[in-house]
């Protein structure tokens, strides 16, 4: 919608008294529809575009309203940046990894395999031009993103058999997308698709041999620990997950600044607020799971250094084909580099000795 | 101010055309003083509140400006909460840890020797009570309290002489303050207070033995190296330290129902961005510190045992006299305890390996 088509809807509804062009311009009723890449199921990471469609209510008076539908109910959770790019609806909320197919340069807003971890990405996206890269890319779809909630690291998913060295990942057949799939079968795995409804029932006949969803606040819904019982840790593939607001870009080009504003740093406060509820809810969710019989292991180290070579060999290799990618990955490489190396010594010292001291102080 | 006199003042500085109450109640003139706790020098931290300021003004459509005054303009850096109680200004930037010589309870919303890291004291502000509690305390001081900015893992501090154990902090003169200080008394050293302005002449002359500060971007300007070379890592005493925007109860209550949401919010956003800020300028102060000669030690580990030992005992203490810091320790010791214990899965066993990887990793 355009601007002045806003304004004249605004003027058209306001009372009488209201009237007047300055005031039609600085109270106009806006109503958005957002689409969630997200079920409700998984209920913090649909619940973050709630929680900032009322902030903006909020801070509007109640004039700019958005409303929030789960994955499916207007477009499928991965048709999401499709339907913001063509106008269907103003603004969705969604990891953008979902579209590496369209191009693998998306992977870097959300996460990559051996990337940062949530304090380090969110400091590439701010100050380091991260937001400035990606707003420059999304323009190519029509959309202009904002920070929007972060899972923090993710746990490696469920599996049916131990896996005691990299050869156990030979011929595993493990549901898992994108870029890490990518380095799962470099490993030697076999990265499977398969709808959300279809896992439970594969895993149990044998399908596929492993799954990997989120971290113990969604994945216990889920019940895969009856089934594949051994819950590995680090998903080194995601050490954190952004999530954004994207938004048309003629949507929000029809937005009085004030609201334009507000929307902005309403999704800024949701962003923050989101990885504060996993955290939260994260360790009650995951002595349920052990008490469950959950079984937590650690990733061999061989499997997490061949990882690591196979990811850093997966971006040398698009990177050749791909200009973009190939420009952003040197960026957040320097970044994250520079970030680990501040990490290990404050930051990395005092929980090296903090998180388990209750245990080992005597 | 109350509501009635602000909304007659708009009233009054309004236009003719716009005199009729509902406008008037939609955007009033509202102008507030910050007085910080931080100079100028320190310029994350001051430039939090200015570019909170910031984004409430274009919310608003620049009808509710807050002008930051560093300390030391209106009152003085630790009189900041003091002004905010008696109307002095509308509202500080501040670190209520400044504050337990009031009540050592303050310490708990700032950060306290051996708690949480960053993700963990924000999930315990918005989803773990923290921040009921603290509206609760601050109450009693007339003050309204919104997360504002963190720093993170905060370095040692710079010392004369290496410590090698524990007998090395005997008789050592380290400025160093409120709780942390007592922890180090029990170490055996002898925690002594200096105006800013003194602390290098006595480095020099040694009439102290060690300072400590905040992270290497703060610290570089202070050319601590030059004179106590030695840089220990973490501080322990504050592997986060949170700031607040502490607001006049009566100011915020006259606040038009949508500013206090912007001005909320607008917080929420600085908050984040501080982390942001020192995440992407530390690693880069570091590598110029190391540079200059400061040599980086990690602490001994009888020292942070010690630590732990001593920091535990004094919350004992200090809660055997009082209550409320009692309820306050039991609150925070059980969700540290909880988040130590999920972040040593995930996260940590991330950081474990991926931080050192690209050195270890061939």
């Amino acid at each position: 919608m355009q601007r002045r088509a806003l304004l004249t809807a605004a003027a058209a509804t306001a009372p009488a008294a209201l009237a007047a062009p300055a005031l039609a311009q600085a109270v106009p009723e806006v109503r958005w529809r957002l689409t969630s890449s997200f079920p409700r199921s998984t209920d913090i990471l649909f619940g973050t575009a709630e929680r900032m469609a009322q902030r903006v209510a909020q801070m509007t008076e109640g004039k700019f309203q958005i409303r929030a539908f789960p994955a499916g109910e207007i477009v499928g959770g991965l048709q999401a940046l499709d339907a913001v790019q063509n106008a269907t609806v103003e603004c969705c909320h969604t990891a953008t990894y979902y579209y590496t197919g369209k191009d693998p340069s998306f992977a870097f807003f959300t996460i990559i395999p051996f990337g940062m971890t949530e304090r380090q990405q969110t400091a590439w996206f701010l100050h380091g031009g991260g937001l400035s890269q990606m707003e420059e890319m999304l323009k190519g779809y029509n959309a202009v993103p904002f920070l929007m909630g972060n899972t923090g690291a993710q746990m490696g998913g469920w599996f049916r058999r131990e896996v005691k060295t990299l050869d156990d990942l030979k011929g595993l057949k493990f549901r898992i997308a994108g870029l890490a799939g990518d380095v799962f079968a470099k490993l030697g795995a076999v990265p499977t698709q398969l709808a959300a409804s279809d896992i439970y029932p594969s895993l149990e006949r044998g399908t596929i041999d492993a799954v990997e969803f989120v971290g113990p606040y969604d994945d216990e819904k889920l019940g895969f620990a009856r089934v594949a019982p051994y819950y590995y840790y680090p998903g080194f593939w995601e050490p954190c997950a952004q999530t954004h607001l994207l938004v048309n870009q003629q949507a929000l080009a029809a937005l009085p600044a004030p609201y334009r504003y507000a929307l902005e740093t309403a999704c800024a406060e949701a962003n923050t607020d989101m990885m504060a509820r996993y955290d939260q809810g994260n360790p009650e969710a995951l002595r349920r799971l052990v008490g469950g019989g959950a079984q937590l292991r650690p990733w061999p180290r061989d499997v997490m250094a061949a990882g690591w070579r196979a990811a850093h060999q997966l971006y040398e290799e698009i990177g050749g084909r791909n200009e973009r990618f190939r420009k952003l990955w040197e960026s957040y490489r320097k970044f994250r580099d520079d970030q680990f190396l501040w990490f290990r010594v404050a930051e990395h010292s005092y929980d090296l000795f903090a998180l388990t001291a209750a245990q080992t102080v005597r």
